[in-house]
Formats: C-alpha cells, structure tokens, sequence
C-alpha cells in the first residue's frame, strides 16, 4: 500500500509510491566516478587561472600570494546585482516588482580541479564552511539583504556544466514566500507546544533510529519522514541556532566532518551522483528565534521533477522508502 | 538591471536575471525532431498492442472494436491505489501520513505513435480533453477524492521515456499545501476587492498585450509576468469556473484549438521541446469558488532546476524575460 506522508516543516504531502519502489541499489549510477586531472588550463577556478574569474571578494587564508585555499568571486553572470535601490514598484498598477539588489557570489572550495568535499581533509571542508559564514555575516549587515542562501550543484543534472568543485550564494532583498510559511509552522507548532519543531523532529528520529544515517555528539544526520526525492538527506545541530551565521567555530568543525562524511557515503555507495544541497537559514532579522534550527539539506538528482510535481504546486511522488535509503547509507563504509 | 517580481497567485517572488538573460531563440533545441513510426510492435499504447498495458477503465468512442481514439488505462505502476481506507493516523505519536488511496490513470491520446497534440486534427484534441473531463467527473464522485490532477510529461527532461503520446490523472485523497494557499491568498484578495484575482490578471495582461501568445473569444494564453521558467505559458478561460469538471462542452472545442496551436507554436519555434503541462482547478468542494479559475500551465524543460530553487524552497531564477519570449511566440508562425 502506498502512503501520503505530511512534511511537519511545510505541511506538505508526499506519496511515497511503495507499488514503484526501488531499492537503494537500483539508484547506483551507472557511469563511472569522474576521473578528472588536479589542473585544467582553461578552468577559472584553477590556482594559476585566477585572471580568468570575475572579481574577488575574499580569499582565505586573507595573506597575499597564490596560496589560497578558498575564493570568493563574484558570479561572472550574477542573477541579482549589489548596485541600486530596492524600492518597490508596481506595474501598471497591479504586478509588484523591485530591482534585482542583493548578491551573487561563486564561493571556490578548492584550487584543485579535481577535489571535491568527499575527498577532502576535515580541515579543509572546515575551511570552507568559515568562508561560508564570515560571507554570510558580511552581507547579513547590508540593510538591503533579507535573505542569505549558501547552496552546490554537483554535476550537470544538479544545474551545472562547471566541474570544478565550487558553491554559491545568492543574497536576495525578499524572504521566499515558502520560508515564509516554514516560519509560520513553526510559530504556530511553538504556541502550541512550547517547544522548537524542529528538535523534537531530531528527538522522534533518534528515538525512532530507523532514518537516521549517523549520529555524532553535536550533529544527526537523516532522511527526512516526508522525502521528496530519493535520498534526500537533512544534516541538523541537536542544539543550534536559527541562523548559520551564528553557528560557533568549534561546530563548524564537527559539521565539517559530518558534511565531508555524508558526502563521502554518497559519493561511494551511489558512485558520485549529481546532486545539490542547501543550507536553511531564518529570514535576517529572525535569527534569534528559538523556535527554528538552520540546517543542510541534501538532494540527489536520482529522479526528475516531472508534471505531478510541477502540476500539484508542491507534492511529490517519491519511488524511494526513506527508511530503506537510510538503511543504506548507514551500513555504507567510508 | 535584474528584477525580482511578485507571482499575484502565491505571492513567490521570481528573479528574473536580466544580466544572465538569454534570447528566445538561444532556446532552440539543437537535435531535429523527434521523427517515428505510427506503430511500435513493442509499445503498449499503440493500436493491436492493447494486450500489453494494464487494465482499461474507458475508451472513446465506447462501442466495441478497436477503433478507439483515446483510451485511459490503470498506470502499471501506480502512486496511488483505489482500494483502502483514508484514516489519518501517526507515526511514534509525531508524524501525520495516511494510506496512499486514490487513482493514478494513464491516458493514451491516440492509437498512433507518431501524433503528438500539435499534429492533430481540432477535434481529436477535443476527444482527449472530453476524456479528460469525463474522467475528472467520475473520480470527482468518489468521496475519498480531494484533488485531481491532470498532467503531461513529454520528453525525458519532463521525466518520461515513454514517447507514444500519453498524459496522466492522480487523484489524491489531500489537497497539496501549495494550492491550499493559493486559494487563501485567492480569497483574500477577493474579500479586499470583490474580485477575483485570475480574471483581474487576464484583464490587465490584455490591457497590457505585452505578454500575450494569442487571444480567442473564450482563451487568453500569456507568459506570466512572474515566469518561473523560460516559455512558462499560461491558458486561462476569459469567462471560466473554478473547476476544469464543470467546463461546457461548448468551451472544450474552443480549448481544443487554442492548446493544439499553442503546443504547435512550441513544437515548431523551439524544435519540439520537452515539456509538462497541468489543468490547475479547484478542489473538490472548492468547485463553485467565483474566485478562482482553472487553467492550463505548460512549462517546457528548457532549464534545470538547480540548488537555488531547492534551496530557497520557492524561489526561481528566470534567464528569459517573458516579455521577449510570448513575443517571439506571438509572431512564431503555424
């Protein structure tokens, strides 16, 4: 019998159509693993091919010199630009619009072409993630700015042609209207409750234990009850913040072995799929509300977004059991 | 200068990259069309082939023989299934979810393998799209039903490999999340100004013409102002019910047309794109709503759907301006 599960985050429905299922190991991809050389000539995020990227924002570490190990550029077709008023408009009198204010950077995780998070040291995926907020924190100080999204396309099904390893952030002057509702869920779910949504979500999984893919003294990995997709993947701090820029030096490191980790168990059981992730962040101006907890989110592009999906508005049908998926990854050796 | 604009409909803000912004024809497909035979021995939807596909629930004309036109089988792999109770019920005393009751049909257009929509006669599409309704109306009576949603996937980027022309119907025990809000914010703005808010969005794209694809005294099709994807295209009844179930025979004829000609403009200016399309309508209950209008959205797969739209739940990042592409599809010629 098939099921419709409901996201407490968003109450939103997903089928999980157990008469289609597919094993875990049905979704190993076929194709080899990339096989890529440390330096490509003509890659912009190559050491050595700096002149061929946009402007820099920040390197890390900040010394002069070609040793960097992180950059911050400026995405060389920016979707929002930092220039100009954000005042907000109507068009004939009925469409509202504004300018497209805010930012658009391309974060490079690594000067080599050929090393993506799953083969890194902790250290590095470490560094990575202290660019992640120091960016984060600069642009959350621009009054403009309401909304911060760090996210990764891995591979061409995932909306990217570019190998190198690299990650964007887009700074936008509006909350999406869906994190919106998030928040309204949760507010609601705290009035009712007392409590955060989202760690009694963590608390019923661990007592449940049957999604969970690891577990470390700061950090639960998962596969959320209502997943979308196959394998989607939710990395939550057992006790955060609302926001990532407030997230503590010493759980950086912690999350960059879990993050490098959960990767690296993707990377080897599904033989390097395409896939993107997101970290979920409140709304500036609502990072001290105790009733959300920012988050990663892990998807892999096993499946398409077909016409259910685009046709519902928002349900999905998922050929994938969590718990099966879960399963997997946590019996996958790394 | 990018801009943000607002979707009227769900309140989601759309970026529309203007610096990143493509023109209508860098979207022409590279391969030729698609070129195939009328009958595939080993497809299950072709006529002499009906042995192959799963049980059949109607066919049209009804008689006998096998001179069927359109034809609706049960999907070999269905979401949903028609036996079983609904109750509610919850896991570990935390999560929502129900059985996964409902329908899941398979609707097989013609007999030939070789005649998509755009290549039909006006009154073969007007056959498909009385299918449609009467197979809307059968479910719509069954009291466990709440939504019906009918949709096409053409092409593997629209999440099909099946090539003989089909389209799909899932009825859901639960309306998504998505489209309950849609109606709040329908509702609202009807309660603000006695309106309804899908007709004062055909009046001003009409007042406007800017974004129109072609006008009819019953259609109005049109590239949204908020397009989340590039040649998102909307047809919308000038004077229309809530729900797709309750359209005149009179007015599917008309429809008939206005979508064979609208698919036709795509399948020639674009080079036979893959694309979804979905009848958005009420759900059921919601069907004599003065506030809401059904009507049709195709989106062709043009783009992917990358970390950013996943990430930022909601939000797209548009590189075609949907004034540039309804005009070249306006003076594409068919």
């Amino acid at each position: 019998m098939p099921e419709i599960r409901q996201d407490p985050t968003t109450k939103e429905w997903v089928i999980i159509a157990s008469n289609r299922v597919k094993r875990p190991r049905d979704f190993i991809k076929n194709q080899p693993k990339r096989s890529l050389p440390p330096y490509e000539p003509s890659c912009p995020f190559c050491r050595g091919n700096e002149y061929l990227s946009s402007e820099e924002i920040l390197r890390y570490p900040a010394e002069e010199g070609s040793s960097w190990r992180v950059r911050v550029v400026a995405n060389k077709y920016p979707a929002l630009v930092p220039q100009g008023q954000t005042h907000q408009r109507e068009e004939g009198g009925f469409f509202t619009k504004m300018n497209g204010v805010g930012a658009h950077d391309v974060i490079v995780e690594t000067p080599l072409h050929n090393r993506p998070i799953p083969l890194m040291e902790d250290d590095e995926v470490a560094e990575l993630l202290t660019v992640y907020r120091e960016r984060y924190n600069q642009l959350s100080r621009d009054p403009k700015v309401r909304l911060i999204t760090i996210f990764k396309n891995h591979g061409e099904a995932a909306g990217t042609s570019l190998i190198h390893p690299h990650s964007q952030l887009v700074a936008t002057p509006v909350v999406s209207a869906e994190l919106r509702r998030q928040f309204e869920v949760a507010t609601a779910y705290h009035d009712d409750t007392g409590r955060c949504l989202y760690q009694d979500i963590i608390d019923h999984e661990l007592r449940i234990g049957e999604r969970i893919v690891m577990e470390t003294e700061e950090f639960v990995v998962f596969h959320p009850f209502a997943s979308r997709m196959p394998f989607e993947t939710w990395i939550m701090p057992k006790k955060g913040q609302a926001s990532f820029g407030k997230v503590p030096t010493k759980n950086l490191a912690c999350l960059a072995q879990v993050l490098r980790i959960t990767l690296l168990k993707l990377y080897q059981s599904l033989n390097d799929p395409d896939f993107n992730y997101a970290i979920h962040t409140a709304p500036i101006g609502d990072e001290n509300k105790d009733y959300y907890l920012w988050h990663i989110r892990i998807v892999p592009r096993l499946t398409s977004i077909a016409g259910f999906e685009i046709g519902s508005g928002g349900m999905y049908i998922n050929t994938a059991l969590p718990e099966e998926t879960a399963d997997f990854m946590r019996n996958s050796k790394v």
